[in-house]
């Protein structure tokens, strides 16, 4: 199998001021021409680092990809990095030099003196166009490996890999996309699934499973494993896979590949000619929001009415002032009038509501920070639910919303 | 000055199918007990890459932080690869195997037999508990270089960062932080907060800057420049930049630090002693999340109504019939009948409303996807405007909040 190592150059990376987006894409982009990405490394902009790393990456691997470090100001090296690892000085590409200055004439920017160093590549080196910034990318061969040097900003990074760097790749090496599935499951904890799933992993060892947790989910990312032979198509291979999957985990297993447990239960609504209004209090507009995410979301979700303050969850929502009074806002009470007046006002199919105390502060010893009710309202019954989750603010938001969600989903999978 | 080199594990790193977190994280922790971050690598769930990359990182810096592949699956390979970089065994530690067993007790999760393989540690390695998950994670020392391994989740590898490795490496180095300080900015481009700001930046050339452009706002870090020599403090010279900064901005410098605009635009309405409330379409919940991210918010917000269907615009906001047959749910005078509604129906001081289309579909010749009317109500006056966004349908819902939000604050400003 094809193998690529990624070096990411820029202080901003390693001083905390900048995420890296560009790993991410580059793993993806790679896949589809049968690359694997086998290590990554950061390096500020410093040309003796730069040197070292590339040094090391071009002999472990097929392909190394370089990135950032190529602007005009004095504290972009990367060129000059390069250059050293290869031990070949830089010279001026006029093919380059007159495109970079066919780009200044076009937007009417400035070119300084500075900017020209762009047009500098290490000797034998061939330029990669940028048909969205100035900054041109290079490709050079070494003892092997194909290294890429291409420019930090996200847009032209991502032109130069799809138009450039892909293809290329696809020419040369002539391999398959990597396969790659992903399997989405809801509401069991990742040790539990791992204690379900161990025996199907290791009737499956043509794939690598890795299991993501994110947001009270678990995501099972079956890869083909290196060098793994196979008699039949990874496609039958992935669907034997996952009908063993549903056997056993039954509607945990809400999708695949990149759906969203919102579009799953959206389709749901939406197939069942059902509509959907929430009712909210601490969630603060996230479980709508989540909702509302989906494009096509106006057919099924009416309205969702966040009702911070009592007033509003007796003027919106019809809850007695009477149940607020002797139950408190944080109830089971008030969260199932809350759910019946979102449902009535509306006239939906169903409606969701939940009410707690996010915290850090407001709780109290009967009634703990993460406390909170949650549930459904439908024509003739209702089912909520207490429950207590850890955390901080934004924690309990979410769980609280993803516990809520699940539950209109079992409720939707439960009467088809 | 002391340095660390960052190990993040994980095949989901390098096959694309998550985005790191953790190096910023930890570059700003780190900061704060004077540890500059001066390389990072990726590695998959692989033994022997872990132990490679582990003993060079140890050798060239005086902290290692290595991040996840502690769970409790057979691919989480982190405590081998760094018992084998040690060449020391891995042994049970009974106080943490005492701690895992009553994290499971406490929270009522099944403790599986693979999940004891996280109480093992190297022989002779500190283990440091783990208030928020179930895996431990360890402190080892070697040849000079403290290693730190701690669990992926980011609840679990923050909470560890900030209660054990941070105050650790303060009474240890005993390092006086690095300094940074950043400048919030909001309603100004990128570009043109670059032009403005150019000539102040050579004057401060003590500091190396950064722009940050995220979600509609921009945000300015001065960093200490490596080797500055100065003679004053850090925080006079900080002080002098930020009264510079307030002449050329004006508001638009909305806070520094870690304060974001919903709790500047929190505080100064808790201050003023009035109430909010928020009439939503098409950003479904996204504005009221937003405002009750911070703690207390429910000192102000009173409620938000996310009218998503045009018969809850009428029945919560009292929105009329005649106005949306006549100009639409997408228009200005819908918009001004939802801030006014909300606010009327509530008793706010004020009403932010917001309606448009967030597509990628539903849009026309005459109304655009993207296209939006945002605005205020109080008592005696409103302001709508209307603005076509550009973007996917998150970009679209994320620009009109934070139109909206910035149409709050300097109303709020203005009144001072």
């Amino acid at each position: 199998m094809r193998t690529a190592n990624i070096l990411l150059v820029g202080d901003e990376l390693l001083n905390g001021t900048r995420r890296d987006a560009h790993l991410p894409f580059l793993a993806g982009a790679l896949a589809g021409a049968g690359v694997a990405v086998r290590g990554c490394a950061v390096a500020g902009d410093d040309e003796a680092s730069i040197a070292d790393i590339v040094r090391a990456h071009a002999r472990t691997a097929d392909v190394v990809i370089v990135c950032g470090g190529l602007g005009p100001t004095t504290d972009d090296v990367t060129r000059e990095g390069v250059a050293r690892a290869l031990d070949r000085p830089l010279a001026l590409d006029e093919e380059a030099l007159a495109r970079l200055e066919a780009f200044f004439a076009r937007t009417g920017l400035t070119l300084y003196p500075a900017t020209r160093r762009q047009a500098y590549v290490p000797s034998g080196a061939e330029t990669i166009p940028n048909a969205v910034g100035s900054a041109p990318g290079f490709l050079v061969e070494t003892g092997g490996c194909r290294l890429f040097v291409l420019p930090g900003p996200p847009r032209e990074l991502q032109a130069m890999t799809n138009d450039f760097v892909v293809p290329r790749l696809r020419r040369v090496f002539n391999e398959a996309p990597l396969f790659t599935r992903t399997f989405r499951t809801a509401g069991l904890g990742e040790s539990a699934l791992a204690a379900l799933l161990e025996p199907l992993y290791g009737r499956f060892v043509m794939f690598r499973f890795a299991s993501l947790p994110a947001r009270g989910r678990v995501d099972i990312v079956a890869a083909a494993a290196p060098g793994a032979a196979i008699d039949t198509s990874w496609d039958e291979l992935a669907a034997a896979l996952e009908l063993e999957l549903r056997n056993l985990l039954g509607p945990a297993l809400y999708g695949t590949g990149d759906v969203t447990l919102e579009h799953v239960v959206g389709d749901l609504l939406a197939g069942k000619n059902m509509t959907l209004a929430i009712a909210e209090s601490l969630t603060g507009g996230y479980m709508a929001k989540q909702l509302t995410d989906v494009p096509g979301s106006s057919r099924y979700l009416l309205a969702s009415v966040v009702a911070y303050a009592d007033e509003a969850k007796h003027t919106f929502l019809g809850v007695r002032e009477e149940t607020l009074r002797e139950h408190g806002a944080v109830s089971s009470a008030v969260c199932l009038e809350m759910a019946e007046g979102a449902r009535l006002r509306t006239g939906a199919t169903l409606a969701l509501a939940a009410t707690g105390i996010a915290g850090p502060t407001g709780g109290t010893p009967e009634k703990p920070v993460g406390l909170c009710f949650f549930g459904l309202s439908w024509e003739g019954g209702a089912d909520i639910r207490e429950r207590v989750f850890s955390g901080t603010r934004a924690d309990v938001r979410e769980r609280v919303a993803n516990a809520s969600l699940l539950m209109l989903y079992e409720k939707l999978i439960e009467e088809t």
